[in-house]
């Protein structure tokens, strides 16, 4: 199975694929959109549609997973980010995707044990999980990686969560001495 | 030159098509697309792109002209609409239609003189200029229409109204008599 995850944004949208096979993690694609805020709002819509549909069609994933607005106080930026979504979101319907959407709290509560991570805290946690060596340039890359990590979690609530999950002295340290096949090495 | 406007929401989106030949405006349609906020987000923005898309096909515009959102104070809403706004946009930019945007005011101002009519002003004037009889089900339809008006008339804005909008004492009474063949029998 492969999940791709995004990260949206009208100047930088992060976009991240993962397969999972044999209930083994791995990191297929990492990569942002860029756009200049100069440019017309059409062609930088245009833009996240386009390269987000050339990933669907190189990569195939099955699953789409986005990241919820983040509720700020600017209204503008709202505005914003609600078009990059709306468009990155169509970009999977017209593949015909499954979409789910996930609150950045889920996110980073579903990759890093904690819903108030940082961004480098969920960026180590991400390249652990994934096994990645280097630092990408942009936090959004890791966060989009992160939204379908979450994603994944979440379909294999069952196989690997639950029993954590459902016990209030869930944390990820005991996961971890307890899946140790969950360590990707 | 055929224009279509939007008036975009989650709910209620707004369509119309108007059609300027030999300096004469006629409606070509003029629709919304419902939606039902019970249904998935995803749903909801497929059917708006969808429809747009089909409503382009049908009636070939080479113009879109789009409602900028109305800044409210309800963040959230103003997420959903940016969403819409976001999907009829990319329907427009993969048709490789020319997209522009218009303030409400600028419509309002645009269609009926003022920039503060409100909704039953605005249709009375599309119904007037565009010679239609009957009264839409929905403002959201001929909110659409008022946009795509506002379109062509900024588009031929140096052949009928530059010398009324130059001027402070611009109305369209004074604009309507001198324009006598502007008037839709």
């Amino acid at each position: 199975m492969r999940i791709i995850g995004i990260d949206p944004g009208t100047i930088v949208t992060g976009i991240g694929i993962i397969e999972c096979f044999e209930g083994k993690l791995k990191m297929i694609d990492c990569d942002v959109i860029l756009n200049n805020s100069k440019i017309p709002l059409s062609d930088r819509l245009k833009k996240i549609y386009d390269i987000c549909t050339l990933k669907i069609n190189k990569y195939s994933p099955q699953e789409f997973a986005i990241e919820t607005a983040f509720y700020g106080k600017n209204i503008q930026s709202t505005l914003k980010i609600g078009q990059a979504r709306g468009v990155a979101i169509i970009s999977a319907a017209n593949a015909r995707l499954n979409i789910s959407e996930y609150s950045p709290r889920e996110i980073k509560q579903s990759v890093s044990g904690s819903g108030a991570s940082n961004k480098e805290i969920v960026r180590n946690f991400v390249k652990k999980i994934l096994n990645i060596k280097t630092d990408p340039k942009f936090f959004d890359s890791t966060d989009a990686l992160a939204v379908a990590l979450c994603h994944y979690f979440s379909l294999t609530n069952n196989i690997y969560l639950s029993k954590y999950k459902t016990s209030k002295n869930f944390n990820w340290k005991d996961f971890i001495e307890n899946n140790p096949e969950r360590i990707v090495k």
